[in-house]
């Protein structure tokens, strides 16, 4: 097991329907050296890509790519999930339907701050059906950019986000792969990476 | 002036009513270099505080407080704007009205993550009327914690949120508080700080 995987086995709850709790570390309370790490770690599985910018969504992307970013020396931008009254000028919408709640959600960025230069790197916290990662996908293509990667902390691997993604020739590195989970007795199966 | 009112003054925009667009570093695009900038400039004006926990807001507080909190070594906590499904169990609620959209917002931390042994740091990236921030001090409160200090990016001067939040006694340092904008010249006046 890695570092995350030791840590979701530790602090991690498993709910009825396949409910996994990580608001102790990872997306309300956050642990900055874990975050640290895991910036570390997408650094190395995204050796030798040239990134220029981080793109994530609000709200508990962000950290984990601002810490993330120190490992890229890129900036980051944050995709926001509604039209905010503070955005103005040209921006990039993506809709993109939730599989699971059936209704439409924009993905915003500012024209600003993406353009057809932009190797970038997209980083979230999670990654289940991926509805929220192919908006992303959606507004990097708009802009002419280059998806080079897409970070993950968590995927539930035994949805069908991550091998969707695969499947169309993204490198998507997830830190941990969860292929089952048994709220019963607490158990979470981690997929092996290599 | 110093590096974050250079930086306002280099790449801000001033628009009619009192408005500061600094998306291209701050709120939108994040400078993380800058960020770093600010955290130890955090780190040198609350010297001396024992703070064991940043409390910041979703979203453009989240970057901020990530990178500041290398500088304390404690862990991030982020307070919600609206109920969230992924939250359960105890939440401390603050209800917030907007002075500017007269609505009512709720401010929401789950109690797991906010106990009476907690000396916080609050840290958000703007600070106008202060709603939000009132809202989580009042959390702060209700947990029985302390509030050791609030770091904020910028300050609209003009506006009563910090003159309030001083009067009651808390150390708000502010990074760059503007006094004075003009959307016709551009001209940003930022207050002299110590």
């Amino acid at each position: 097991m890695n570092f995350l995987e030791e840590r979701i086995k530790k602090d991690g709850i498993v709910k009825e329907g396949n409910i996994l709790k990580v608001d102790s570390f990872l997306n309300h309370q956050m642990d900055i050296e874990l975050f640290n790490e895991m910036g570390k770690e997408f650094q190395r599985r995204f050796e030798g890509k040239e990134i220029n910018k981080i793109l994530t969504i609000e709200a508990s992307g962000i950290g984990i790519a601002c810490i993330a970013a120190q490992y890229f020396h890129a900036p980051v931008v944050f995709a926001k999930k509604a039209k905010s009254i503070n955005l103005d000028g040209d921006m990039y919408v993506a809709e993109v339907v939730s599989f699971t709640h059936k209704n439409v959600n924009q993905v915003i960025v500012s024209k600003k701050f993406l353009n057809k230069e932009d190797k970038v790197l997209i980083i979230d916290d999670f990654l289940a059906n991926g509805c929220a990662l192919q908006g992303l996908i959606q507004i990097v293509q708009e802009a002419g950019a280059s998806v080079e990667g897409i970070g993950i902390a968590v995927e539930k691997g035994f949805q069908p986000g991550g091998h969707m993604i695969r499947n169309l020739g993204y490198q998507l590195e997830s830190l941990a792969i969860i292929d089952g989970m048994d709220a019963e007795t607490g158990t979470i199966n981690f997929r092996k990476q290599g």
